[in-house]
């Protein structure tokens, strides 16, 4: 008999079907046991009389059954459909208890217990179905892209030189040479722009930052874009924006949403708010004092107040903060014109949490000269980038968004590790 | 004046329109001089009085212009359309001649020197098609994937485990402890079985083989898959060939693949023709000589024979080659069930080159503890993995597809790195 899906029982009341999954919990009352089945699509409710439970009882959780039953329309069933008559037979016993109880709604352990044990707590549906909201945004973030005429783009992790200072980078033994792992694909992409116009890249970074936060991972998923003959860093806030628009859209419209936790809806609506990083300052002040006035940067304290400001003002979940001071951005950065202390920079705040950053970039050759002289770095390991801009390197700029970031924002998670199928982070390499 | 693309210019004739892209070349006749312009969608022509030529002729090639005139339909320029009466304004001059001469058929260079200016040698119109051919083919095989109920996945590059061994992976200090980069997702995407079901990822592997041959690559992009709850590695192929068959449609199809130089047509039908490993041993045997039945593995001379065999015998670029010799293949590979010395995994060559690996895995943990005890293995750094077997892991199977192989194959490429933007070998780090 050819296998059906969970979620595909309501269209097949009164017909026999077979399901494949795992058995998730059952629930015994003095007549009949419900087992619940667990597939790719959802759950399945089984009516087994309790004293016919037989080779059932001997079967752990999270056993791997394959179930032929009759699909019988019950309200009282979840979704309004269960199977009986059913045959359970077992694919592939569980070898012993799984370490949670997966049919709660939520994991009652500690979250370093959970990430040691992942190939059985990602089976939780809250948390499988956090991992298909990325799945589905990535998804949205590329489709958006390819309709902007963007190619997407594969640039080596391993890396001769680092992309600003070699701090925060891991470091490998490559055949005897000293090599580092990419921060990010910034360099690449930006001499890509010569090629393409307009590229993305979908890939690891990796930070070898040794703080053990809620906040920190050594390695994520990186959404970087890069475009190029743009006025300035307006037209990639446009192109992110349309990005994030879909991404939004992807995920509100997702089955999984609502298993997964999804804080909805998200507000967002373009253009998104806007405020000008020293302006952002001023509206710190009340709250914060006079001293912010003189920050450098936007602390997290900062930018959840910023993000509950453009929510309250704007009723946007989005805020974008522009303008930066350009002596703590990177080398490459653009200054505004208007300016010259300050950069053509953009972060996107997501419910007051930076998911985002971005600008327009050095263009000129001499430019880049200065910079790096400014900043006392030896342009000999960057050749092979500079000569991208000695050939007729238009304007240009871009951003990258942190995925983990963008989900835990979306499901509310208290912890940047939450939303990782296995996290990297200065106390953890496995599983 | 609102951007126009070149690939838009035959739906323009009559009008003043805009263009911004690179100076690739110019044509200098006794009264007009045709300067071709290069944007993202490919090359146009611009007829300038030859007098007239002025500010022009200072520019090097490779300068960012932007080129405002009017279309004019004129059969004897390429495309049926040319720009006249054009205003050309420098928007990022080069400082120099370029290396190359991006106007010719192909660039007179060695291998070494193009990927030394990547920069400039990527531009090059058909280097520069033969990665938009990577980009639809990539696209292709997610969407393929994902209308087989596939999940993408994002698993960690830093790893605690060698997956198979420490020979070959590069080693890492990751916060004063050991660790390597991945050179496959296998176990992780096994894992992953358990929760999703079916999952994919595309994403950087790392092979620290000391080799510098045309044939190999120290990182590269792997295009993974991983399947539950099949009967055997059949099941495992046939998604595979429907994955392949979208993305030969998709390089067939595309505007750059004549401009890449593709071989085509790609003789790809579904069943591919599927020979056993023993069996082609046995068709070698004229050739090579009868010592090549005690062979272990397929060599490069075995699969480009064999890939003229597909081609005579069933007109098919795509040959499967099922059942190696279980030794020689890694320790989580299922064996025949008729056969116990062969294992039910199989390649996928591609017109006489192996691009994709792939068969069934163990499922049950006993196998394992077996498997790994066999090949004195220790089993504690493969806790985590472990785990999942433990818990009801369905009868799996997946493989793992080269994408710089697949590219090299489509165009014809004589040296793998021809298909890397930046690749990296034990002799390359730069740029």
């Amino acid at each position: 008999m050819e296998r059906s899906y969970a979620e595909e029982l309501p269209k097949r009341a009164g017909e026999r079907v077979r399901l494949d999954g795992w058995l998730q919990h059952r629930r015994e009352l003095s007549n009949v046991t419900f087992v619940i089945l667990r597939d790719a699509t959802g759950t399945a409710q089984i009516a087994v009389p309790s004293g016919d439970a037989g080779g059932l009882a001997a079967l752990h959780n999270e056993s791997a059954i394959e179930v032929v039953g009759t699909a019988v329309a019950d309200e009282r069933a979840p979704g309004g459909v269960e199977l009986r008559d059913a045959v359970i037979t077992a694919i592939a016993p569980a070898t012993a208890a799984p370490p949670f109880e997966l049919g709660r709604p939520s994991l009652e352990a500690a979250l370093p217990t959970l990430l040691d044990h992942a190939a059985v707590a990602l089976r939780h549906p809250p948390r499988r179905a956090a991992f298909r909201l990325m799945d589905a945004s990535v998804a949205a973030f590329r489709a958006h892209l390819c309709t902007q005429r963007f190619t997407e783009v594969f640039t080596p992790k391993i890396v001769a030189t680092a992309t600003e200072s070699g701090a925060n980078c891991f470091r490998l033994d490559y055949f005897g040479r000293l090599a580092y792992l990419a921060q990010s694909p910034q360099l690449y992409k930006q001499m890509l722009v010569g090629v393409f116009e307009r590229v993305f890249e979908v890939a690891p970074v990796f930070r070898a930052e040794p703080h053990d936060t809620p906040r920190h991972l050594n390695e994520y998923v990186s959404l970087d874009a890069e475009m190029g003959f743009i006025t300035d860093h307006k037209d990639v806030m446009a192109v992110l924006e349309g990005a994030v628009t879909a991404m939004t859209r992807a995920v509100a419209d997702h089955a999984d949403a609502r298993i997964a936790g999804a804080l909805l809806p998200i507000r967002c609506a373009a253009p998104f708010p806007s405020v000008r990083f020293t302006d952002a300052l001023e509206l710190l002040v009340p709250e914060f004092g006079d001293e912010v006035r003189s920050e450098p940067d936007l602390s997290p304290a900062h930018e959840r107040w910023l993000g509950e400001w453009a929510l309250r003002e704007y009723a946007s979940d989005f805020l974008f903060v522009t303008g930066f001071p350009l002596a703590k951005r990177p080398f490459y950065t653009h200054p505004d014109p208007d300016r010259p202390a300050f950069s053509s920079s953009f972060d996107l705040l997501f419910r007051g949490l930076e998911v985002v950053t971005g600008g327009q970039r050095l263009h000129r050759p001499e430019d880049y000269d200065a910079a790096l002289a400014a900043r006392s770095i030896d342009p000999a390991p960057f050749a092979g980038y500079l000569e991208a801009f000695r050939f007729g390197m238009p304007p240009h700029g871009g951003f990258a968004l942190g995925l983990e970031r963008w989900i835990q924002q979306i499901v509310g998670a208290k912890n940047l590790r939450e939303t990782v199928l296995f996290p990297r982070d200065i106390n953890r390499m496995t599983p």
